[in-house]
Parts: C-alpha cells; structure tokens; sequence
C-alpha cells in the first residue's frame, strides 16, 4: 500500500455501467515526510475518505476486494483513513 | 486508475483472436494539471472514446473485468470519458 | 498495452516444463514516435511475430489469456502484429 | 520479492473492515548492499516483524497468499524475517 | 519476462509457513546487453539455478504458475536457465 493525500475528485457521466455508484477521487502519493511525490492517481473510495484526508490505497487485483470494488475494473482503492504514522521515533503526520 | 488523453489509433491484422472486434487506442498519461506526461500506452475502448478525449483508464487484472475485456489478454481498459476534474478548488479540465 | 519491437531471442534447455513450445522474444517497447525507450523484456510469442516486426504486448496476469500462454508463468505475451499506428492525423508506423 | 527495512508503524481507525486486526507496517525497499532505496511502502505484517528488521516483502495478488491477508485488499505483505543475505562471497547483511 | 543474473541468496528462519522449503535467490535485472540494471530483487528458484548463471524471471501472479510456487506468496519466480540471447545477428550471452 501507499500513503497518499486526497486532493481531488474525478466527474463522468459515461462510463463503464460496472462502475457506476462509485466516488472517484484524484490523489497523490506520499513519501514517509508527507511530501507528495510522483503522479496524481485516480482512486475510487471504499471508506467515505474527504478533501486533503490522508489515506492507504492499494493498487492491482488487491483494490477489487472491498465491499464497494468487488468485481469492478477498479486498480486503485482508498481502504483506510489514516490517523497518524511514525518512522523510528518520530510522529510524521497526525491527523 | 490514471488520467489520460485519447491520442492516436491503432490497425492490427493479425493477432491473437480473443482480442477480435475490440478498438485499440494510443493513450498519453495525464498528471494532475492536464500535462501528457510518462509514454504512449495502448488501450482497449469499453467507452465509445474519441480522438482528444479525456478518458479514465485501469490497469492490470481490473482491465478485465469489463464486458468487452471479460477473459481478453487486455491489461489496459478505457473505463470512462472524463467530464472534469478538480484539485481543491481549481478545476483542472471541463470537458 | 504497449507497442514494441522484436528485436532479438532467448534460448533456454532447462526450463520450467509449464513453458515447453512458447517461442521466447527479445523485445524493445517503442514511445508513441516508434523510438525505443526503456529496457529489453522478454515476451511469449502468441501471433508468429519475427525479427525487426512491431508488436503489442500485454503484462501480468492478461498475459495468459491467450491459447498459447493459459495456466503458464508469463508475465509478457506478444498479441498481435502491428500494421500502422497513428498520432493525431499523423501515421507514425506503417507496417 | 524485496528486501526492506521495516520503519515505522500506521495508525488507522477508520478502515474497510476487511484489513482489521492487520498490522501496518512502513517499509523501505534496499538495493543490495542494504541502503534505502526508492518510496516508502506500507506493507501488512504475516510475521510478527518489528522495527529496524531486515525482511522480504512480497507484492500484488502474491501479497494475498498468506493466512493472515487471504481475500483482503492487500497489495504487500511482510512475509520472512531475514537473517542474512550474500552477494557473491560477500555477507552483506547478519541479522 | 526479464532477463537477470543470479547474484546471491538470502537466508530466513522465521517466514510464513507457505514458503517453506522455497530457494530465494537474489537476481540483477540485465538489459539487452548483459549489463546489470535496476535494483536486485529476490525470486524463488523453480529451475535448480545457481551462482552467476543468466535466468529468467517471471513476476506477479504469472510467478505462481509453477509447480513450486503454486498458491505460495512469491511475486518473482526464475523460470529457465538462458543458455544464449541475440539482438539482431549479435549473440549478447552464451552459457
């Protein structure tokens, strides 16, 4: 999995019917500073994640075993809200 | 799934026969500001994409579980037509 | 999916037995200018492609939905022979 | 699979109930002389792994095939504690 | 696939019970070449391959498509043993 902060949301109206019902936000990776790093990904939401909220996503064959993603041509999921993460001693993010 | 830009076609003769009838397109990855970035990947159309469209599209496993790609040897599916995107409160893209 | 150029081959005698008869090719992925970019991978051959031809490839576990490659450890499967590819009105590739 | 050293920890209250009870563990992947190489990963832990432990991590629907992640949204799972590894005659890393 | 060279091995007491019995060999992916490339990874052995000798390996679910990986968590499994590679009318390698 990888951190990542939510910094957007994705509009379609046509679209594969398999993935209708789906919230689909724009997210960006995070280094273990917090620091965003590479490419904005589009994640669809399997916990009622918000604006600027930092989550886990995990990618692949993986993202499709959710209530929420289950059979659906989903790669990318949003499967946890995170409250805080340490490296070593430190406290990098707290929510 | 990753943002991207309906780019260019691709014409096949010969090939693997489950691949029969389905449209391949050359896509370019798109970051968060609507910038092609990263290289051309070709995607199977389960959509109705055109040329320049902004589309949607997943990757791997997720490619096939659509009803066009259902058990194709297809790792990259067009899953929806972009009508926009935002990041906080810019929209990035409006169809 | 991504275009690519046949470019050489790998001859192994001792092998897993669940790859005995696929033909192995040596293959450069090609950026949307045709150029080569990044690294040679080897790929199944699934569609009878030879020396210098301009092929699509697909990864991971789409790699082995075709009749060639079924239940097989492939990552990387060639699944059609490319006749022309185009950018924009631009025909890049013309088989 | 990769080597990693385990970092850090992720606290999570509000997640897709199918990862509950997993510990998430944040990962480095190291290149083979054991320096830290590339972004972090968060990885769920099938050993027992704690801080500063060298381990092996294993990604994709592979990271589903142990007791502790089968069926969950998982995409790397923490899977061998290392007690060594040598390059050549080289011993790079003793627990 | 990708070509790789066999660089070392990595030793574990404690792992998950499934990869139990499971030679994990550390690889060196190699361009077209021969040259080293990337960062090391770490594959299970399916082939009786042994120090310095030029492989294949296959990865993600396709590396569990052998009889001694089946349903085991390895996402990198040495499928053959390369007894030569050509590009063009160039033999790269030969054992």
């Amino acid at each position: 999995m990888q951190l990542a902060r939510v910094v957007g949301t994705v509009v379609s109206s046509r679209k594969e019917p398999n993935i209708t019902g789906l919230k689909l936000l724009v997210v960006k990776p995070l280094d273990e500073e917090g620091r965003e790093t590479g490419n904005a990904l589009v994640a669809a939401d399997a916990v009622g994640a918000g604006p600027d909220e930092v989550v886990l996503v995990a990618a692949g064959s993986s993202a499709r075993q959710t209530e929420a993603t289950d059979k659906r041509p989903i790669d990318l999921v949003i499967l946890a809200i995170v409250d805080s993460w340490s490296v070593g001693n430190d406290v990098k993010y707290r929510k």
